[in-house]
């Protein structure tokens, strides 16, 4: 299945949350360290209990990097427990020259299969168009981060009233010839985002920095319904998967999806 | 030894040429097919022959990362095969907010044990720490980049009289606590390296872009002379370790490679 059509038909369920698998050996339950493999076991879990409620899943590279060759065969291990009919997201936040990039891409959407990916905009147009142009996967480039740092160069340089953040936004927008370009939006910039979502356009938009970095939910599914956008996807990572630490943690998980995806509808369908 | 040492000990000897390990299944000479791993059979004829004139080897993390886990176990292997002496670079162009850099860093200074990295900057000061903060390893941060794009961002964003490379090279020097900081600055923007040089200040400055990119060797290492700064690193890829392409390759990357520092050292010692 395409991926936009993936998306779509979860969007349609009123499903927005992304589950982000930043999955790390020191945080899941301590009785999963006696599996071969603990967190490729975790993952299994929590997927098979989110696999109808979810909108989407979102595998932290950096997680399973962290440990060489073995955190890479979790990575495609964990797809392999993904049906195809939900979206994945690479989130790698890849660029880098032309040729360079091909590669990436090569790696992220025909070795391992993702959906989608995000993408660091930094180095401009050639280093997003090897992935850009596959037209039936999502790229979702770095608008305004989560962090505290944005204020580095993110939301500090201002230029022709115009701040860097909301010129990658236009050229995302610019970029978008297939219908295929995302943003990385973050939960915690609340003002900006009701500022700024006339300008998303047909834009895919992952908001991550909701549970863990304290972005509100109810607020930004609110904005997103009052400006009549659909096209969301709301990642949660530490607050969702590790919502329990004992045998029961899928429960925990479970429970606390349904939770979230209550704040969701609710606001949607209100 | 400490990463900045191996550096100086190579300065000393003016040896300023990075080899940049892009290789490519689909570029290396045809024989080498017969072997169990042609990419690492690839990489260690080219170590071999460059190890004792090299300042030090760039592997370009896409290029390995292409084939899945067989290209991290190809990237795991090439590093056993070069000597402790002699710097090595993660050109993974990392970045993320804080406790994902903190994976990324792990990764790439304890799992691999690289020497140093390249990271991108758009996120800010947080999601460069985790990687500064190993005193004794080197990060280049993305400054002005290689790639014709660098129009889209880098040096087309003037505010205040800079440019937004320019605002992150002011910022790696900020950053630059420890001594450990440096920046890549593509050696195809001649006009822009004379006339920033001089904010470089202690920075080690890594220069992509001399060879297929077109950048000209003879007057970046003379811009670096005439400013009386040694901290320079020029990567050369593509030219170098594709010279050859028979069973005498690795003569031709030798014979290139003795070239290259002949132009740097008449530069330098003139």
């Amino acid at each position: 299945m395409n991926s936009k059509k993936k998306l779509k038909k979860r969007f349609e369920k009123s499903l927005h949350i992304c589950v982000g698998l930043d999955s790390d050996i020191n945080k899941i339950p301590k009785y999963l360290l006696d599996y071969e493999n603990p967190v490729l076991e975790f993952n299994k879990s929590i997927i098979n209990a989110t696999k109808h409620s979810a909108a989407a899943y979102k595998l932290n590279f950096a997680f399973y990097e962290a440990n060489g060759i073995k955190g890479w065969q979790t990575l495609e291990k964990t797809l392999k427990f993904i049906p195809d009919d939900i979206l994945t997201i690479a989130d790698a936040k890849r660029g880098d020259i032309g040729n360079t990039s091909e590669m990436y891409a090569t790696s992220v959407f025909q070795h391992f299969g993702f959906d989608s990916v995000t993408l660091n905009p930094y180095m401009g147009f050639d280093s997003i168009k090897p992935f850009q142009k596959y037209s039936d996967k999502i790229s979702f480039v770095l608008a305004l981060t989560s962090n505290s740092s944005s204020l580095d160069f993110e939301k500090n340089i201002l230029v022709d009233d115009s701040f860097l953040y909301q010129k990658v936004i236009d050229k995302a927008n610019e970029w978008n010839e297939y219908d295929n370009m995302g943003i990385v939006f973050g939960a915690t910039n609340l003002d900006e985002l009701k500022s700024n979502i006339k300008n998303f356009k047909n834009l895919f938009v992952l908001l991550p920095g909701v549970g863990a970095q304290g972005g509100d939910l109810n607020e930004i599914v609110k904005s997103f319904s009052t400006a009549d956008n659909n096209n969301f996807l709301i990642n949660i990572s530490r607050s969702l998967i590790y919502a329990g630490l004992g045998k029961n943690f899928v429960k925990a998980t479970e429970q606390k999806l349904q939770e979230y995806n209550s704040v969701v509808f609710s606001n949607l369908n209100s």
